[in-house]
């Protein structure tokens, strides 16, 4: 219903829209439940367990309800848990008892290529095809792995373009890229910086620097989603336009999958990584995956190699002859654990009822309706100085950003945080000035966001108070 | 008891006191119940799930008594699954479904810094202080990052020196870090063979090949205990002659952690990686190890870099300026999956429960058991050509293995691994050419070892029909 709603206008459109059909204010939370009851993709919500306000450690039961489901905000740092996490789990775990080291190429897992079954799956949110994927290690693992390949500087191409203040673990993996190759990184490294006064980066600008200095540059690595800002990238633009110079083009998708649409393969995106424990609800150091194109299986070969890289028909041979998987595959170092590959089996299960496609529709109304309501309660209002209000820095059209929205406050944030943690929001802090909120389209509701707009006004309210 | 009857002789000795002792012979049954009995570490197979027979998918019950205990002899591949961990890892899943993200720091085992709790049991096991062990990534993941720090190769001085039939991964990964720097793995590589007829290493050998090529060798790379000949090196002699040449030393531990007495701070090798897997018990693909002696904690400093190496104090300020721990704290690129943490977590604490030189105490007289009933009854024999015999690849004197002995056979092997696994045998063949068992003395028995010998006749028996 809504999603055909949705397709005539804006979130904003929709949501005043429905409020009209309701009879009610667009702020009533009539219109988040009727949200709720629409939404085709709300049995989804079921697939995974939702943390009472009770057991989360910072929640004050004398301001909130213990027994509630919390509003949920932080699936950008650290996925909710799927319900058949434990029964995966446990039955790998049963085999390893039972069976002992029988279970390398046993059961319905053999351990010696679990990760290998997962990366369909995986291919699927990422928008490649399986054999561009492989599931592996952490995170600045696999950006160093692929870097090692990618980045190969030369006296005049040798920078590496990448966000000012992009994830801590890239900008230093980048840094000592750099300097493993003999460039220093403060000649080799080029940061992005948003225009004075703005919060993120205009695609143009993007664009136009590469344009600009792209002779120089070697490989462009930026986020698919940036982690402070909540900015998704025009990635399609961003590849085109580093390719065109004769660059390649890496994007760290951390933030971006599960999350936004990817469509790395058409794109012609040249690789990518990721970490698969915030949207895409693996567990806490959750497997990685790694993406290189088939237009470079034969061409960029892995720079460090390992006995996972081998073919598997022949890799137990043990003849120190390696017979090198092409693309991605070949950039496997060590066997990978079935612990790991269980809980995010369970979670691209979950994705694989539905699509990034429906996900999409309905995270664009859901964050939408969370802007609108933030909006409407906490803009700045010159007429009225000592009303608190939140500047949103996330951007504000849809395609250029996911779920998660960066709020600042007019008013200190460790305060603010600290109170809508005791009332049983999960979100988080980040330094120096940001709370981020993602509600997430798998797990997250429209009455989440309408409860959490309630909490937020009672939160100002009270920090008023205590700074007035 | 027999650990005193132990100190006044070889294996072989105290087996023919505890006969005659016993007034049985040598061979019988009643030697193994009797060190059964008398071993003080036998409590410890408790701590342990042991497979039945019955549930080994090879096992032909027609055979064999399902009930049974299975013959665990392939801790060298696949440890066993210690009890607790289906506990620990249970409280870890709990704590994701009623708190998400909080778990990252909350609780009794904290996400975010997990690993870093087991790092003091992980160094008594491999003789460091804590500060120089790292819990983290894969084995071949570990291999690589402690290359690229240690082998900075030169015009004069770009050699590695391994062993000729290295593990297949340990082999690949120096071929590439030797690639990487622009060398060639022909010139650059330098493999250690046995001499002519003989089928392991002689130290005299590996330490002569150091003095006399070591002008040109940066990295001396072997492993600990050899994977296919179980052949314990003399760590303490190789690390003395590398370095008196200039050469750093390095050891994959993967089959020496717990199984060898490991100092690597004592004996000063330079670097060390293992993975937990094998006789450390933490399952399939579990958390690796890495060691940088403490004298290289300023100095030899990391080449990748990533966010888990900046101090934790102030990691999560995200100002991306690299505040890098010290040694090989510096070397931890991601954070670290919990799910991994939990099983080496239980098998730590069993090994904690004794020590590693009792172990060795009660290892040598295990594998010397075996060795003993083997010779007693395979020896070759001249003047029966048709008897089959069997061969010992690993070396004799028990300061020069851990408790793998490698078996050729003068028949063909996989007919008798065939009919070991069919009646519960757990053990492996290693193409080409040997079938490896490993009585392990954190849970295997004299007893496991009788068997083992009772079994072994009936199946060569079986093969001499077939074969004969
Ligand atoms: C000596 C040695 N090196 C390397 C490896 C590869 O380990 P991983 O797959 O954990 O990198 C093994 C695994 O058995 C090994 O025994
Ligand atoms: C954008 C980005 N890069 C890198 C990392 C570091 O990930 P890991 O610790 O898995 O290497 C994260 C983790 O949150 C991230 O969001």
């Amino acid at each position: 219903m809504y999603m055909d709603l949705l397709a005539v206008g804006s979130p904003q459109d929709v949501i005043e829209k429905v409020a009209e059909h309701l009879d009610c204010s667009p702020t009533s939370r009539e219109v988040a439940e009727y949200f709720d009851q629409h939404d085709k993709l709300r049995h989804l919500r079921q697939e995974f367990l939702f943390p009472k306000v009770a057991e989360l450690p910072p929640s004050d039961l004398s301001l909130v309800n213990g027994s509630e489901e919390c509003i949920y905000f932080v699936g950008n740092s650290l996925g909710l848990q799927p319900k058949n996490v434990k029964k995966y789990i446990d039955e790998e775990i049963e085999k390893w008892a039972k069976t002992g080291a029988h279970g390398h190429t046993m059961g319905s897992q053999p351990w010696a290529w679990a990760e290998n079954n997962l990366e369909d799956l995986m291919a699927k949110l990422v928008g490649a095809k399986a054999e561009e994927v492989a599931l592996m290690n952490g995170l600045t693992v696999n950006l160093h792995l692929l870097m090692l390949a990618f980045y190969q500087p030369t006296a005049k191409r040798h920078k590496i373009l990448l966000e000012d203040k992009a994830f801590p673990s890239d900008h230093y993996a980048v840094e000592s890229q750099i300097r493993l190759r003999g460039f220093d990184p403060s000649t080799s490294m080029l940061l992005l910086k948003p225009r004075e006064g703005e919060d993120t980066l205009r695609t143009e600008d993007i664009v136009s620097t590469i344009e600009r200095e792209g002779h120089s540059i070697a490989v462009v690595m930026l986020s698919g989603v940036q982690y402070y800002t909540g900015q998704l990238f025009n990635m399609e633009a961003i590849t085109k336009a580093g390719q065109a110079q004769g660059c390649y083009v890496g994007f760290d998708c951390a933030h971006a999958v599960g999350n936004a649409e990817l469509r790395l393969h058409d794109w012609g995106v040249d690789f990518a990584c990721w970490c698969t424990y915030k949207y895409v609800n693996s567990g806490a150091g959750g497997l990685a995956g790694a993406f290189v194109h088939e237009k470079h299986a034969d061409t960029v070969k892995p720079a460090l190699l390992g006995w996972w890289g081998h073919k598997l028909s022949t890799r137990f041979q043990m003849t120190n002859e390696m017979d090198l998987q092409p693309g991605v595959n070949g950039y496997r170092l060590s066997n990978q654990p079935v612990l790991l590959v269980c809980p995010l089996q369970a979670s691209l299960e979950i994705f694989n009822q539905t699509s990034m496609k429906d996900l999409r529709k309905k995270s664009i109304l859901l964050t939408g309706y969370l802007e609108y309501l933030i909006k409407h309660y906490y803009s700045r209002d010159e007429s009225e100085p000592h009303k608190p209000y939140v500047h949103i820095i996330t951007p504000s059209n849809p395609a250029e950003r996911g779920c998660q929205l960066s709020l600042s406050f007019s008013l200190p944030i460790r305060a603010i945080f600290k109170e809508l943690e005791k009332r049983g929001v999960a979100c988080d802090m980040r330094e120096p000035n940001v709370i981020r909120v993602a509600p997430v389209p798998l797990y997250n509701s429209f009455t989440d966001v309408h409860r959490f707009i309630t909490v937020l006004e009672t939160v100002l309210a009270a920090s008023i108070v205590q700074h007035g």
